[in-house]
């Protein structure tokens, strides 16, 4: 897997690109002008990402019907000598629609347990938490 | 630190925004027609950008003139269970400019050593190796 990263203006401004040509756009976020995200907020987005595709294959394959899909994600990060990576990782995510509680429970649970990447590449050194909502209820 | 995902089709394509309200698109690239990067993709960006941003701040503090900046990032992955997390990640930078070599150099091993957030978040899961080319010579 291969990407590539070109500063597109005099400061930090960063489009990233696939080998498909899709890209995003990260910044360094402490200049009150950034125009992408930080690198630290799109390591949390791919955690949710990741979880996501994870979670919405799995329902899909059980013919639930999902209307809506959102996460809320939280890193917590803790200062080691002049860096500060995240130490905890906590993600919840709201789906509403025609589906069974149990059923995106065991998603969420398989998702985090066997098949994100992006979770297996930073485990054990960061705990991950994550708390499912179906149509309002937690479950 | 906070960031939230939206999926904004039927499909695996989700809008994540920081609380800034910039966004970034994800999308499950397995699917041809896939509009956003991948999550595992992303990582690999987070990677290049966060250690970017502590090497262009490092050499602008040391009023070193950077023309062009770019990166490439290779992505090893291994079968873990179910997943595959990566396993080593090659990172090669690109600067040209009236650049001290030495400096350059420096800016990075500062980086990956102590300062890049997103590296240490997986270290040592993931092993880090990166390259210097200033003005198209490796340094």
């Amino acid at each position: 897997m291969q990407i590539k990263l070109n500063r597109i203006d005099d400061k930090y401004l960063f489009q990233c690109t696939n080998s498909s040509g899709q890209s995003i756009l990260l910044d360094n976020t402490s200049l009150p002008d950034a125009k992408g995200v930080s690198p630290m907020e799109s390591v949390l987005m791919a955690v949710a990402a990741c979880s996501g595709i994870d979670i919405i294959s799995i329902l899909k394959k059980q013919r639930q019907q999902i209307s809506s899909f959102s996460a809320e994600v939280d890193g917590e990060r803790v200062s080691v000598d002049e860096a500060k990576p995240f130490k905890k990782i906590s993600v919840k995510f709201f789906l509403t629609g025609d589906i069974e509680a149990s059923k995106a429970k065991k998603a969420a649970d398989l998702s985090f347990e066997k098949y994100c990447s992006v979770t297996k590449t930073f485990q054990p050194n960061v705990s991950i938490e994550y708390k499912i909502f179906v149509n309002n209820e937690e479950v």
